[in-house]
Protein backbone atom coordinates (compact mmCIF):
# COMPACT_ATOMS: atom_id res chain seq x y z
CA UNK A 1 0.00 0.00 0.00
CA UNK A 2 1.21 3.64 -0.97
CA UNK A 3 -0.10 7.08 0.65
CA UNK A 4 -0.98 8.10 -3.31
CA UNK A 5 -3.30 5.14 -3.79
CA UNK A 6 -7.17 6.05 -3.56
CA UNK A 7 -10.12 5.36 -1.10
CA UNK A 8 -12.84 3.32 -1.63
CA UNK A 9 -16.59 3.18 -0.81
CA UNK A 10 -19.39 1.52 -1.00
CA UNK A 11 -22.98 1.51 -0.04
CA UNK A 12 -26.31 -0.08 -1.01
CA UNK A 13 -27.42 3.87 -2.92
CA UNK A 14 -26.09 7.03 -2.76
CA UNK A 15 -26.25 8.23 1.05
CA UNK A 16 -23.12 6.86 1.81
CA UNK A 17 -22.12 9.76 -0.74
CA UNK A 18 -22.20 11.89 2.79
CA UNK A 19 -19.64 10.10 4.08
CA UNK A 20 -17.08 10.57 0.78
CA UNK A 21 -18.04 14.23 1.53
CA UNK A 22 -17.29 14.19 4.89
CA UNK A 23 -13.84 12.68 4.17
CA UNK A 24 -13.39 14.97 1.48
CA UNK A 25 -13.40 18.05 3.75
CA UNK A 26 -11.02 16.19 6.04
CA UNK A 27 -8.68 15.02 3.54
CA UNK A 28 -9.08 17.05 0.25
CA UNK A 29 -6.05 15.65 -1.28
CA UNK A 30 -6.92 11.99 -1.08
CA UNK A 31 -8.38 10.73 -4.66
CA UNK A 32 -12.31 8.56 -3.73
CA UNK A 33 -14.05 5.57 -5.41
CA UNK A 34 -17.43 5.27 -4.70
CA UNK A 35 -19.70 2.39 -5.24
CA UNK A 36 -23.35 2.66 -5.06
CA UNK A 37 -25.17 -0.74 -5.47
CA UNK A 38 -28.33 0.50 -6.51
CA UNK A 39 -28.77 -2.63 -8.70
CA UNK A 40 -29.69 -4.37 -4.64
CA UNK A 41 -31.32 -1.14 -3.20
CA UNK A 42 -31.91 -1.34 0.07
CA UNK A 43 -30.14 -3.98 1.71
CA UNK A 44 -32.42 -3.75 4.65
CA UNK A 45 -34.80 -6.42 3.57
CA UNK A 46 -32.15 -9.01 2.14
CA UNK A 47 -30.30 -11.66 3.76
CA UNK A 48 -27.14 -11.78 5.81
CA UNK A 49 -25.86 -13.97 3.23
CA UNK A 50 -26.69 -11.81 0.35
CA UNK A 51 -25.09 -8.45 1.53
CA UNK A 52 -22.29 -10.32 2.32
CA UNK A 53 -21.98 -11.56 -1.15
CA UNK A 54 -22.59 -8.46 -2.75
CA UNK A 55 -20.18 -6.74 -0.22
CA UNK A 56 -17.34 -9.06 -1.06
CA UNK A 57 -18.07 -8.42 -4.53
CA UNK A 58 -17.36 -4.88 -4.51
CA UNK A 59 -14.51 -4.99 -2.36
CA UNK A 60 -12.91 -6.92 -4.78
CA UNK A 61 -13.76 -4.43 -7.43
CA UNK A 62 -12.09 -1.69 -5.53
CA UNK A 63 -9.44 -3.35 -4.77
CA UNK A 64 -9.15 -4.30 -8.53
CA UNK A 65 -9.18 -0.01 -8.33
CA UNK A 66 -5.70 -0.26 -6.37
CA UNK A 67 -7.64 1.31 -3.32
CA UNK A 68 -5.51 1.32 -0.36
CA UNK A 69 -9.08 1.68 2.41
CA UNK A 70 -12.30 0.47 1.68
CA UNK A 71 -14.70 2.15 3.60
CA UNK A 72 -18.19 0.14 4.29
CA UNK A 73 -20.32 3.54 4.09
CA UNK A 74 -23.82 2.00 4.89
CA UNK A 75 -24.78 0.86 8.06
CA UNK A 76 -26.67 -2.27 6.98
CA UNK A 77 -23.42 -3.72 5.40
CA UNK A 78 -21.32 -2.94 8.52
CA UNK A 79 -23.55 -4.86 10.81
CA UNK A 80 -24.43 -7.82 8.22
CA UNK A 81 -21.02 -8.03 6.24
CA UNK A 82 -18.17 -6.23 7.83
CA UNK A 83 -16.34 -9.38 9.08
CA UNK A 84 -16.64 -10.51 5.92
CA UNK A 85 -15.15 -8.21 3.62
CA UNK A 86 -12.32 -7.84 6.46
CA UNK A 87 -11.51 -11.60 6.04
CA UNK A 88 -11.85 -11.25 2.30
CA UNK A 89 -9.75 -8.77 1.83
CA UNK A 90 -6.78 -10.06 4.46
CA UNK A 91 -3.63 -7.81 4.20
CA UNK A 92 -4.49 -5.72 0.70
CA UNK A 93 -5.93 -2.76 2.15
CA UNK A 94 -7.90 -1.23 5.48
CA UNK A 95 -11.28 -1.67 6.23
CA UNK A 96 -13.58 0.46 7.47
CA UNK A 97 -16.85 0.34 8.61
CA UNK A 98 -19.44 2.99 10.16
CA UNK A 99 -19.77 1.27 13.42
CA UNK A 100 -15.97 1.42 15.10
CA UNK A 101 -15.26 4.97 14.70
CA UNK A 102 -18.56 6.14 16.38
CA UNK A 103 -17.82 3.74 19.18
CA UNK A 104 -14.11 4.85 19.17
CA UNK A 105 -15.15 8.55 19.30
CA UNK A 106 -17.65 7.73 22.28
CA UNK A 107 -15.20 5.96 24.08
CA UNK A 108 -12.55 8.64 23.60
CA UNK A 109 -14.11 12.25 23.65
CA UNK A 110 -17.99 11.20 25.79
CA UNK A 111 -16.28 9.06 28.16
CA UNK A 112 -17.85 10.98 31.17
CA UNK A 113 -21.64 10.84 29.84
CA UNK A 114 -24.01 7.99 31.10
CA UNK A 115 -26.91 8.01 28.36
CA UNK A 116 -26.27 7.93 24.78
CA UNK A 117 -29.66 8.04 22.21
CA UNK A 118 -29.16 6.19 18.86
CA UNK A 119 -31.27 6.95 15.99
CA UNK A 120 -31.34 5.17 12.92
CA UNK A 121 -33.42 3.16 10.29
CA UNK A 122 -35.72 0.11 11.53
CA UNK A 123 -33.10 -2.23 10.09
CA UNK A 124 -29.99 -0.30 11.91
CA UNK A 125 -31.87 -0.51 15.44
CA UNK A 126 -33.05 -3.78 15.05
CA UNK A 127 -29.59 -5.49 14.13
CA UNK A 128 -28.58 -3.59 17.85
CA UNK A 129 -24.77 -3.15 16.38
CA UNK A 130 -24.80 0.08 18.17
CA UNK A 131 -25.88 -0.85 20.90
CA UNK A 132 -23.44 -3.57 21.01
CA UNK A 133 -20.41 -1.45 19.97
CA UNK A 134 -21.08 1.04 22.61
CA UNK A 135 -22.03 -1.13 25.61
CA UNK A 136 -19.27 -3.50 25.21
CA UNK A 137 -16.72 -0.78 24.64
CA UNK A 138 -17.97 2.12 27.06
CA UNK A 139 -18.02 1.29 30.92
CA UNK A 140 -21.47 2.10 32.36
CA UNK A 141 -23.07 3.68 29.46
CA UNK A 142 -26.98 3.55 28.86
CA UNK A 143 -27.59 3.11 24.84
CA UNK A 144 -31.14 4.24 24.15
CA UNK A 145 -32.07 3.26 20.84
CA UNK A 146 -34.88 4.51 18.57
CA UNK A 147 -35.80 3.32 15.34
CA UNK A 148 -36.84 6.28 12.75
CA UNK A 149 -38.11 5.58 9.78
CA UNK A 150 -39.04 8.26 8.17
CA UNK A 151 -36.25 10.70 8.10
CA UNK A 152 -34.16 8.70 5.89
CA UNK A 153 -37.07 9.02 3.01
CA UNK A 154 -37.98 13.10 4.45
CA UNK A 155 -34.44 13.47 3.61
CA UNK A 156 -34.46 12.07 0.14
CA UNK A 157 -37.88 13.86 -0.98
CA UNK A 158 -35.95 16.68 0.26
CA UNK A 159 -37.78 17.94 4.16
CA UNK A 160 -34.53 19.54 5.51
CA UNK A 161 -34.86 22.61 7.23
CA UNK A 162 -38.75 23.32 6.80
CA UNK A 163 -41.88 23.10 8.83
CA UNK A 164 -42.14 18.49 7.64
CA UNK A 165 -38.68 18.52 8.88
CA UNK A 166 -39.02 20.64 12.21
CA UNK A 167 -42.48 18.50 12.96
CA UNK A 168 -41.40 14.72 12.33
CA UNK A 169 -37.66 15.62 14.58
CA UNK A 170 -40.26 17.04 17.20
CA UNK A 171 -42.50 13.94 17.21
CA UNK A 172 -39.54 11.30 17.24
CA UNK A 173 -37.49 12.73 19.60
CA UNK A 174 -40.04 14.36 22.02
CA UNK A 175 -40.12 10.26 23.09
CA UNK A 176 -40.02 10.19 26.72
CA UNK A 177 -36.90 7.57 27.37
CA UNK A 178 -34.79 9.65 24.82
CA UNK A 179 -35.31 12.47 27.57
CA UNK A 180 -32.04 12.16 29.85
CA UNK A 181 -29.64 11.60 26.86
CA UNK A 182 -26.12 13.86 26.95
CA UNK A 183 -25.49 12.69 23.31
CA UNK A 184 -27.19 11.09 20.41
CA UNK A 185 -25.54 9.36 17.42
CA UNK A 186 -27.19 10.14 13.86
CA UNK A 187 -26.82 6.32 12.63
CA UNK A 188 -27.64 6.93 9.51
CA UNK A 189 -25.79 8.59 6.21
CA UNK A 190 -28.77 10.51 5.42
CA UNK A 191 -29.16 11.96 8.92
CA UNK A 192 -25.61 14.78 8.67
CA UNK A 193 -28.30 17.02 6.22
CA UNK A 194 -30.69 17.25 9.93
CA UNK A 195 -27.51 17.57 12.06
CA UNK A 196 -28.68 21.45 12.82
CA UNK A 197 -32.08 21.00 13.35
CA UNK A 198 -31.85 18.26 15.74
CA UNK A 199 -29.09 20.32 17.51
CA UNK A 200 -31.18 23.32 17.78
CA UNK A 201 -33.98 21.03 19.36
CA UNK A 202 -31.45 20.18 21.84
CA UNK A 203 -30.90 24.14 22.41
CA UNK A 204 -27.29 22.45 21.67
CA UNK A 205 -27.54 20.89 25.16
CA UNK A 206 -26.54 17.35 23.83
CA UNK A 207 -24.07 16.71 21.86
CA UNK A 208 -24.93 15.50 18.50
CA UNK A 209 -22.81 12.59 16.86
CA UNK A 210 -22.91 12.53 12.59
CA UNK A 211 -21.51 9.11 11.32
CA UNK A 212 -19.88 10.75 8.12
CA UNK A 213 -17.32 13.01 10.14
CA UNK A 214 -16.60 10.95 13.06
CA UNK A 215 -15.63 8.27 10.05
CA UNK A 216 -13.51 10.80 8.16
CA UNK A 217 -11.61 11.66 11.51
CA UNK A 218 -11.15 8.00 12.18
CA UNK A 219 -10.07 7.77 8.63
CA UNK A 220 -7.54 10.36 9.00
CA UNK A 221 -5.97 9.07 12.16
CA UNK A 222 -5.23 5.85 11.22
CA UNK A 223 -3.62 6.60 7.62
CA UNK A 224 -1.95 9.26 9.15
CA UNK A 225 -0.21 6.65 12.09
CA UNK A 226 0.29 4.51 8.84
CA UNK A 227 1.74 7.34 7.06
CA UNK A 228 -0.71 6.59 4.24
CA UNK A 229 -2.40 10.08 3.89
CA UNK A 230 -2.21 11.38 -0.13
CA UNK A 231 0.41 14.50 -0.04
CA UNK A 232 -0.23 15.37 -3.74
CA UNK A 233 -3.04 17.82 -4.93
CA UNK A 234 -6.33 16.00 -6.28
CA UNK A 235 -8.37 17.44 -9.23
CA UNK A 236 -11.93 17.01 -8.85
CA UNK A 237 -12.23 15.51 -12.12
CA UNK A 238 -9.95 12.37 -10.73
CA UNK A 239 -12.68 11.34 -8.26
CA UNK A 240 -14.71 8.39 -9.77
CA UNK A 241 -19.04 7.75 -8.86
CA UNK A 242 -19.88 4.47 -9.50
CA UNK A 243 -23.42 3.04 -9.29
CA UNK A 244 -24.91 -0.43 -10.49
CA UNK A 245 -27.91 0.79 -11.78
CA UNK A 246 -28.08 3.80 -13.25
CA UNK A 247 -31.58 5.91 -13.22
CA UNK A 248 -32.57 9.12 -13.52
CA UNK A 249 -33.95 10.07 -9.60
CA UNK A 250 -30.73 9.09 -8.36
CA UNK A 251 -28.97 10.71 -10.83
CA UNK A 252 -30.84 13.84 -9.35
CA UNK A 253 -30.10 12.62 -6.07
CA UNK A 254 -27.17 12.07 -5.89
CA UNK A 255 -26.63 15.72 -6.70
CA UNK A 256 -28.85 16.72 -3.73
CA UNK A 257 -26.08 14.08 -1.28
CA UNK A 258 -22.84 15.75 -2.26
CA UNK A 259 -22.05 19.11 -2.58
CA UNK A 260 -20.33 18.85 -5.96
CA UNK A 261 -21.27 18.81 -9.46
CA UNK A 262 -20.44 15.25 -10.87
CA UNK A 263 -21.46 12.62 -13.18
CA UNK A 264 -22.41 9.21 -12.13
CA UNK A 265 -21.36 6.34 -14.35
CA UNK A 266 -23.15 2.88 -14.49
CA UNK A 267 -21.21 -0.37 -13.96
CA UNK A 268 -22.53 -3.64 -13.37
CA UNK A 269 -19.96 -5.49 -11.65
CA UNK A 270 -22.40 -8.38 -10.59
CA UNK A 271 -22.75 -10.48 -13.80
CA UNK B 1 -69.87 -17.54 -12.42
CA UNK B 2 -72.69 -17.10 -8.85
CA UNK B 3 -73.19 -15.05 -6.65
CA UNK B 4 -71.93 -16.60 -3.95
CA UNK B 5 -68.69 -16.96 -5.43
CA UNK B 6 -65.82 -14.88 -3.25
CA UNK B 7 -64.48 -11.47 -4.66
CA UNK B 8 -60.78 -11.59 -5.31
CA UNK B 9 -57.88 -8.64 -4.44
CA UNK B 10 -54.16 -8.70 -5.13
CA UNK B 11 -51.75 -5.70 -4.36
CA UNK B 12 -48.33 -5.67 -4.14
CA UNK B 13 -48.29 -5.10 -0.51
CA UNK B 14 -51.05 -3.91 2.05
CA UNK B 15 -51.79 -0.89 0.90
CA UNK B 16 -54.60 -2.50 -1.16
CA UNK B 17 -55.87 -3.41 1.86
CA UNK B 18 -57.91 -0.26 2.06
CA UNK B 19 -59.89 -1.43 -1.26
CA UNK B 20 -61.14 -4.32 0.29
CA UNK B 21 -62.07 -2.35 3.62
CA UNK B 22 -63.81 0.04 1.14
CA UNK B 23 -65.46 -2.86 -0.56
CA UNK B 24 -66.97 -4.75 2.73
CA UNK B 25 -68.36 -1.59 3.10
CA UNK B 26 -70.62 -1.19 0.54
CA UNK B 27 -70.98 -4.81 0.10
CA UNK B 28 -70.94 -6.67 3.34
CA UNK B 29 -72.72 -9.45 1.97
CA UNK B 30 -69.39 -10.60 0.12
CA UNK B 31 -66.68 -12.75 0.91
CA UNK B 32 -63.45 -11.93 0.04
CA UNK B 33 -59.86 -13.14 -0.77
CA UNK B 34 -56.65 -10.71 -0.53
CA UNK B 35 -53.32 -12.06 -1.95
CA UNK B 36 -50.26 -9.32 -0.85
CA UNK B 37 -47.16 -9.89 -2.97
CA UNK B 38 -45.06 -9.34 -0.12
CA UNK B 39 -42.09 -11.30 -1.76
CA UNK B 40 -41.86 -8.48 -4.49
CA UNK B 41 -43.07 -5.39 -2.71
CA UNK B 42 -42.33 -3.31 -3.96
CA UNK B 43 -43.57 -3.22 -7.92
CA UNK B 44 -42.61 0.33 -8.03
CA UNK B 45 -39.12 -0.71 -9.77
CA UNK B 46 -39.84 -3.18 -11.25
CA UNK B 47 -39.85 -4.33 -15.22
CA UNK B 48 -43.51 -4.02 -16.86
CA UNK B 49 -42.90 -8.09 -17.77
CA UNK B 50 -41.66 -8.71 -14.10
CA UNK B 51 -45.27 -7.11 -12.50
CA UNK B 52 -47.15 -9.17 -15.53
CA UNK B 53 -45.76 -12.35 -14.49
CA UNK B 54 -46.53 -11.70 -11.28
CA UNK B 55 -50.28 -10.39 -11.81
CA UNK B 56 -51.37 -12.96 -14.24
CA UNK B 57 -49.55 -15.91 -11.52
CA UNK B 58 -51.61 -14.43 -8.33
CA UNK B 59 -54.34 -13.63 -10.83
CA UNK B 60 -54.66 -17.71 -11.71
CA UNK B 61 -54.11 -18.54 -7.62
CA UNK B 62 -57.16 -16.18 -7.10
CA UNK B 63 -59.54 -18.11 -9.60
CA UNK B 64 -58.10 -21.45 -8.46
CA UNK B 65 -59.95 -20.04 -5.25
CA UNK B 66 -63.09 -19.59 -7.13
CA UNK B 67 -62.68 -15.71 -6.97
CA UNK B 68 -66.10 -14.57 -9.20
CA UNK B 69 -64.20 -10.98 -9.40
CA UNK B 70 -60.29 -9.49 -9.61
CA UNK B 71 -59.51 -6.78 -8.42
CA UNK B 72 -56.15 -5.43 -8.71
CA UNK B 73 -55.89 -3.03 -5.96
CA UNK B 74 -52.46 -1.89 -6.97
CA UNK B 75 -51.40 0.80 -8.66
CA UNK B 76 -48.38 0.15 -10.51
CA UNK B 77 -50.13 -3.60 -11.52
CA UNK B 78 -53.00 -1.65 -12.81
CA UNK B 79 -50.91 0.38 -15.08
CA UNK B 80 -48.53 -2.46 -16.39
CA UNK B 81 -50.72 -5.28 -15.93
CA UNK B 82 -54.25 -4.76 -16.56
CA UNK B 83 -54.63 -6.28 -19.90
CA UNK B 84 -52.30 -9.22 -19.12
CA UNK B 85 -54.42 -10.08 -16.58
CA UNK B 86 -57.83 -9.63 -18.61
CA UNK B 87 -56.49 -11.40 -21.30
CA UNK B 88 -55.24 -14.43 -18.97
CA UNK B 89 -58.73 -14.57 -17.02
CA UNK B 90 -60.75 -14.27 -20.60
CA UNK B 91 -64.10 -14.88 -19.02
CA UNK B 92 -63.68 -17.10 -15.95
CA UNK B 93 -63.88 -13.34 -13.96
CA UNK B 94 -64.02 -9.97 -14.11
CA UNK B 95 -61.74 -7.88 -13.89
CA UNK B 96 -61.14 -4.36 -12.52
CA UNK B 97 -58.39 -2.16 -11.99
CA UNK B 98 -57.96 1.01 -9.74
CA UNK B 99 -58.09 3.61 -12.69
CA UNK B 100 -61.23 2.78 -14.58
CA UNK B 101 -63.45 3.30 -12.08
CA UNK B 102 -62.12 6.81 -11.47
CA UNK B 103 -62.60 7.75 -14.98
CA UNK B 104 -65.81 6.42 -14.72
CA UNK B 105 -66.67 8.59 -11.62
CA UNK B 106 -65.41 11.29 -12.69
CA UNK B 107 -67.21 11.37 -16.12
CA UNK B 108 -70.37 10.39 -14.76
CA UNK B 109 -70.60 12.53 -11.52
CA UNK B 110 -68.06 15.45 -12.29
CA UNK B 111 -68.83 16.24 -15.90
CA UNK B 112 -68.95 20.35 -15.26
CA UNK B 113 -65.25 20.60 -13.63
CA UNK B 114 -62.35 21.93 -15.93
CA UNK B 115 -59.39 21.12 -13.69
CA UNK B 116 -58.20 17.74 -11.70
CA UNK B 117 -55.32 17.20 -9.83
CA UNK B 118 -53.99 13.83 -9.29
CA UNK B 119 -51.66 12.64 -6.72
CA UNK B 120 -49.98 9.78 -6.36
CA UNK B 121 -46.30 8.21 -6.18
CA UNK B 122 -43.78 9.23 -8.34
CA UNK B 123 -44.21 5.89 -10.03
CA UNK B 124 -47.88 6.24 -10.90
CA UNK B 125 -47.20 9.66 -12.30
CA UNK B 126 -44.90 8.83 -14.52
CA UNK B 127 -46.99 6.11 -15.79
CA UNK B 128 -49.51 8.74 -16.59
CA UNK B 129 -52.15 6.26 -16.47
CA UNK B 130 -54.63 8.75 -14.57
CA UNK B 131 -53.89 11.50 -17.07
CA UNK B 132 -54.47 9.37 -19.96
CA UNK B 133 -57.29 8.05 -19.02
CA UNK B 134 -59.14 11.00 -17.45
CA UNK B 135 -58.31 13.00 -20.99
CA UNK B 136 -59.06 11.00 -23.02
CA UNK B 137 -62.44 9.77 -21.61
CA UNK B 138 -63.46 13.62 -19.67
CA UNK B 139 -64.15 16.78 -22.54
CA UNK B 140 -62.04 19.44 -21.77
CA UNK B 141 -60.69 18.23 -18.65
CA UNK B 142 -57.15 19.50 -17.71
CA UNK B 143 -55.35 17.45 -15.36
CA UNK B 144 -52.37 18.35 -12.53
CA UNK B 145 -50.39 15.53 -11.49
CA UNK B 146 -48.07 15.31 -8.88
CA UNK B 147 -46.05 12.93 -7.52
CA UNK B 148 -46.58 13.34 -3.69
CA UNK B 149 -43.70 10.37 -2.65
CA UNK B 150 -43.73 11.52 0.74
CA UNK B 151 -47.22 10.60 1.55
CA UNK B 152 -47.16 6.41 1.59
CA UNK B 153 -44.40 5.76 3.85
CA UNK B 154 -45.77 8.91 6.11
CA UNK B 155 -49.02 6.92 6.63
CA UNK B 156 -47.16 3.41 7.00
CA UNK B 157 -45.51 4.94 9.68
CA UNK B 158 -48.28 6.18 11.65
CA UNK B 159 -48.12 9.58 11.12
CA UNK B 160 -52.12 10.48 10.25
CA UNK B 161 -53.97 13.79 11.39
CA UNK B 162 -50.77 15.49 13.39
CA UNK B 163 -48.56 18.29 13.11
CA UNK B 164 -46.60 15.83 10.49
CA UNK B 165 -49.14 14.68 8.08
CA UNK B 166 -50.34 18.81 8.48
CA UNK B 167 -47.39 19.93 7.63
CA UNK B 168 -46.56 16.88 4.66
CA UNK B 169 -49.91 17.76 2.94
CA UNK B 170 -49.58 21.48 2.88
CA UNK B 171 -45.91 21.61 1.37
CA UNK B 172 -47.35 19.51 -1.31
CA UNK B 173 -50.72 20.80 -2.10
CA UNK B 174 -49.78 24.62 -1.90
CA UNK B 175 -47.79 23.61 -5.08
CA UNK B 176 -48.92 26.56 -7.24
CA UNK B 177 -50.24 24.60 -10.15
CA UNK B 178 -52.80 22.75 -7.99
CA UNK B 179 -54.57 26.12 -7.15
CA UNK B 180 -57.06 25.89 -9.35
CA UNK B 181 -58.26 22.45 -8.69
CA UNK B 182 -62.10 21.52 -8.55
CA UNK B 183 -61.32 18.05 -7.37
CA UNK B 184 -58.38 16.12 -6.33
CA UNK B 185 -57.65 12.06 -7.06
CA UNK B 186 -56.05 10.48 -4.35
CA UNK B 187 -54.53 8.19 -6.83
CA UNK B 188 -52.41 5.89 -4.06
CA UNK B 189 -54.10 2.90 -1.69
CA UNK B 190 -52.72 4.74 1.10
CA UNK B 191 -53.98 8.08 1.15
CA UNK B 192 -57.46 7.68 2.42
CA UNK B 193 -56.09 7.82 5.73
CA UNK B 194 -55.45 11.56 4.77
CA UNK B 195 -58.76 12.21 2.86
CA UNK B 196 -59.89 14.24 6.17
CA UNK B 197 -56.78 15.95 6.62
CA UNK B 198 -56.89 17.03 2.31
CA UNK B 199 -60.60 18.52 2.50
CA UNK B 200 -59.73 19.99 5.68
CA UNK B 201 -56.64 21.65 3.66
CA UNK B 202 -59.23 22.76 0.61
CA UNK B 203 -61.72 24.04 3.47
CA UNK B 204 -64.42 21.60 1.72
CA UNK B 205 -64.73 23.44 -1.60
CA UNK B 206 -62.60 20.92 -3.73
CA UNK B 207 -63.67 17.17 -3.63
CA UNK B 208 -61.45 14.84 -2.58
CA UNK B 209 -61.61 11.22 -4.29
CA UNK B 210 -60.34 8.69 -2.59
CA UNK B 211 -59.66 5.70 -4.73
CA UNK B 212 -61.22 2.65 -2.68
CA UNK B 213 -64.25 4.11 -2.44
CA UNK B 214 -64.96 4.83 -6.17
CA UNK B 215 -63.83 1.32 -6.63
CA UNK B 216 -66.09 -0.26 -3.90
CA UNK B 217 -68.92 1.58 -6.03
CA UNK B 218 -68.21 0.65 -9.19
CA UNK B 219 -68.01 -2.65 -8.21
CA UNK B 220 -71.23 -2.92 -6.76
CA UNK B 221 -72.64 -1.85 -9.81
CA UNK B 222 -70.97 -3.93 -12.10
CA UNK B 223 -71.62 -7.12 -9.71
CA UNK B 224 -75.38 -5.76 -9.86
CA UNK B 225 -76.22 -5.47 -13.39
CA UNK B 226 -74.89 -9.02 -13.70
CA UNK B 227 -76.65 -10.29 -10.93
CA UNK B 228 -73.78 -11.59 -9.06
CA UNK B 229 -73.79 -9.37 -5.82
CA UNK B 230 -73.83 -11.86 -2.80
CA UNK B 231 -77.18 -12.20 -0.97
CA UNK B 232 -75.85 -14.46 2.12
CA UNK B 233 -74.57 -12.95 5.59
CA UNK B 234 -70.72 -13.89 5.87
CA UNK B 235 -68.92 -13.84 9.20
CA UNK B 236 -66.12 -12.35 9.37
CA UNK B 237 -63.72 -15.52 9.54
CA UNK B 238 -65.20 -16.63 6.12
CA UNK B 239 -62.75 -14.09 4.23
CA UNK B 240 -58.79 -14.54 3.92
CA UNK B 241 -56.16 -12.40 4.02
CA UNK B 242 -52.59 -13.89 2.13
CA UNK B 243 -49.37 -12.79 1.70
CA UNK B 244 -46.54 -14.13 -0.05
CA UNK B 245 -43.89 -13.43 2.68
CA UNK B 246 -44.83 -13.02 6.01
CA UNK B 247 -43.03 -10.15 8.69
CA UNK B 248 -43.54 -8.88 11.54
CA UNK B 249 -43.69 -5.28 10.08
CA UNK B 250 -46.07 -6.56 7.90
CA UNK B 251 -48.49 -7.93 10.28
CA UNK B 252 -48.09 -4.96 12.24
CA UNK B 253 -48.99 -2.56 9.56
CA UNK B 254 -51.73 -4.38 8.03
CA UNK B 255 -53.47 -4.16 11.20
CA UNK B 256 -53.57 -0.74 10.69
CA UNK B 257 -55.01 -0.52 6.90
CA UNK B 258 -57.64 -2.51 7.95
CA UNK B 259 -60.32 -1.61 10.42
CA UNK B 260 -61.00 -5.32 11.54
CA UNK B 261 -58.62 -8.25 13.58
CA UNK B 262 -57.58 -10.82 11.50
CA UNK B 263 -54.59 -12.72 10.75
CA UNK B 264 -52.28 -13.06 7.61
CA UNK B 265 -51.42 -16.16 6.33
CA UNK B 266 -48.38 -16.78 4.40
CA UNK B 267 -48.59 -18.33 0.58
CA UNK B 268 -45.54 -18.74 -1.52
CA UNK B 269 -47.09 -19.14 -5.20
CA UNK B 270 -44.29 -18.66 -7.18
CA UNK B 271 -42.24 -21.27 -6.27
Amino acid sequence: MNAEQPIGFFDSGIGGLTVANAVLKALPNERIIYFGDSLHFPYGEKSAHEIQSYSVKIAEYLLEQDCKCIVIACNTASASAYNAVKESVGNRAFVIDVIDPTVYYVKKYLAQIKNIGVIATRGTIKSGAYTKGLEQNCDNLNVISKATPLLAPMVEEGFINDEVSKAVISQYLSDSELQQIEAIVLACTHYPFLKPEIEEYYHHAVEVIDTPTVIAEYLKDKLGSNQLLSQSEEEFSAHQFIVSDLTETIQNNALRFFKHQFTLEERNIFD
